[in-house]
């Protein structure tokens, strides 16, 4: 069970007019379910990704890259997104790379548009070959099963292990006209070992310019799904597009200057930032949702690393499974995560509203009986305060239980 | 029990010539059993050591490094080593440093030195208060007892969860003299939390220059300590120092082109190495060592930093205490851990003698069979190609296990 996260259902999730969305079985896995998604977009859609840097990405990673560039090069739509669940399509060699060019061909065929219009999402198990016959085979059919409120439906196609499915919406009003802005998410909650991919897919009918909407994607990512961690671990196959369809009845958002933009972006924002909390609070065996923010520092990216330094502690996180107050975990994750010239003695950090060390050492105030109360909350906020500037970032993680390892340990069979 | 290792025995350890070592009972915490250890070296004897990156370094680390600065500035002997366990003396402040100071200067008093001729070692529980009278006043026991023998004593009480004591000891002849090097360590046995510190001191007769053993100990320490990683958290307390007592007969060591330094050199290694491969064999809740070797590569860092990504991955480590060879994992890390340059064609792995990747893909030659019957084994090297240079690197790791979160997850009392 998701920490804290009320799951979306069929009606919580607003249809985005320009997308709509179908789901056939392909038998990937032996599932007997839908695991095939084939997303379509009507004509004047624009997207924007951002990818894994893992070097060993996956093949659809490469691919959907390159039409995504062709896209911007050649001023092409974008069409369609293919995505399966139950292999990965990584570390599949040339044979890999065919098989999601094939994808996107046949997806390309369905909507009448070409290969480099469509892009192409894989999750599951690493290393094994795709099963690209029984993959192309099932896309005719989620192509006539396709709906304009067919996200939840999506949602749960492509979960793996994945205990809830994942989507979340926002509407605003721009110069009195709604805008609506859907998402959808899977990750983090594998079962089945391998199944480490964040695929996300994001849609607004809000008509946004392609070279702006690259600029938002990236911005959007740092500051959403960038910010999750379960097991520190980045997969071959981290997938995350925004779609604009322009079908919202508003004239163009061009360029950064336009005072419509940011609520157009705070949806944006709100809708990813949602959907990467909820691959968290679905963390493998997470029975605690822990937000980081570390502020005070002189950039965001040593903001970032002190983070990241204590989200990925086991020692830290074994210690929030435990609800133990062990808080010197805390500080020496900090040391660990700290640059060079950090002074610990500048250094603050709260539990909740519980101050735990000032001036680099236990704070004077702080008992364990305040420690004890806060680290039995299933959702508790680490902040700590560098002392040497201005700058904060966020990171999002969840505790490091028993069932982690059974998990991660069960054979993938 | 530790993975493959033979604790030493009180017989194994072969005394020093120009080193005592003492040990006696403090209760830093609440431990039926002697805690603190008195090494004292004979007059003539130099020490150099290298100690935790971390920023939150603890006390006794910052103490440590200053008299050892002040040694070499003033051409000080090193004359004692004060450890203690049960008690970090880290996230202690101004107290926590003058309890250091103090515990150097009684050590001074004992052997009749100045407060820099002595060094200090904490392992045990952060951010509590060192309970320092009760320190202080079993140093002069510690005194009254020490032995030439007293390694195996030592190596007990400076345990705090290991499960087994840790010691080595070679000997090499050098112009016809017997040399000795012994070594005692601790660490990463840390049933009860908090106790992450790694504390590793050793010892030799051979007359080796200060700025040489300056030079060799940083050498060593990166061959042998800084390959281990048991969860990836540097503690505020890592210290590993040698100290040449100059008591063996032969002429003194003084520069790198003494065709005998690399005699001793080796024996030194071969010391930490043993130490460094039981804290690992030791670790909480391990049940397979793990032996990565990264080569190929253009430099010694990016080989380190691949290394270090597998050995560091949760998905790897719950894999290893599976027996499953779900080697896809693998290739994430190595993947994560890369530089951007590198090119998946060009990398292989193999796991022990079989071969598993080999251009970037699964090898034609890879059964599932060959990888369950490695995985299986309780010692296993993992061998990675870059195929892009000549460095390379070894890093020793563990598997994560059930063991390793209740460890953890105990509380603290």
């Amino acid at each position: 069970m998701p920490v804290h996260y009320s799951p979306p259902t069929a009606e919580s999730l607003s249809p985005v007019p320009g997308i709509a969305l179908g789901t056939a079985p392909a038998r990937i896995k032996n599932w007997d379910r839908d695991d095939v998604v084939l997303v379509v977009a009507d004509p004047g859609s624009v997207a924007a990704g951002v990818f894994t840097q893992n070097r060993f990405c996956a093949a659809p990673v490469i691919v959907s890259r390159a039409h995504l560039a062709a896209q911007r090069e050649r001023r092409l739509d974008f069409r369609a997104l293919v995505i399966n669940a139950g292999n990965a399509n990584a570390g599949t060699g040339e044979s890999g790379l065919a098989g999601a060019r094939a994808s996107c061909a046949e997806a390309a065929r369905l909507t009448r548009g070409a290969p480099e219009q469509a892009l192409v999402y894989s999750t599951g198990v690493i290393m094994e070959p795709l099963p690209l016959d029984r993959l192309v085979d099932a896309l005719p059919k989620a192509r006539d099963a396709k709906r304009r409120d067919g996200w939840f439906a999506a949602a749960r196609a492509i979960m793996t292990t994945d205990t809830a499915p994942k989507g979340a919406s926002r509407r605003v009003a721009i110069d009195g006209v709604d805008v609506t802005v859907t998402g959808i998410a899977k990750g983090a909650g594998m079962i089945h070992p391998d199944m480490a991919t964040m695929l996300a897919f994001v849609a607004t009918d809000a008509p946004v310019a392609a070279s702006l909407l690259d600029a938002l994607t990236r911005e959007i990512a740092d500051v959403s799904f960038n910010g999750a961690t379960v097991d520190g671990d980045t997969s071959t196959n981290d997938s995350f597009v925004i779609a604009a369809t322009g079908r919202a009845r508003i004239a163009p958002l061009v360029d950064r200057s336009d005072p419509r933009l940011a609520a157009v972006r705070q949806a944006l924002e709100e809708v990813a930032v949602d959907l990467a909390q909820a691959i968290v609070r679905d963390g493998e065996g997470a029975t605690k949702f822990i937000a980081i923010r570390v502020e005070g520092g002189r950039d965001v990216d040593e903001c970032r690393r002190i983070a990241f330094a204590i989200a990925h502690s086991p020692l830290v996180k074994t210690a929030f499974f435990a609800s133990d107050p062990n808080l010197g975990r805390i500080v020496c994750a900090i040391g660990n995560g700290a640059p060079r010239d950090l002074v610990p003695e500048r250094v603050s950090f709260w539990l909740d509203d519980v101050l735990v060390v000032e001036r680099g050492g236990r704070a004077a105030s702080y008992t364990e009986a305040q420690g004890q109360r806060v680290m039995k909350q299933p959702e508790i906020t680490i902040r700590v305060d560098l002392g040497r500037g201005g700058a904060r970032a966020s990171v999002w993680t969840c505790d490091l239980s028993h069932d982690y390892v059974s998990i991660n340990a069960d054979y993938r069979s």
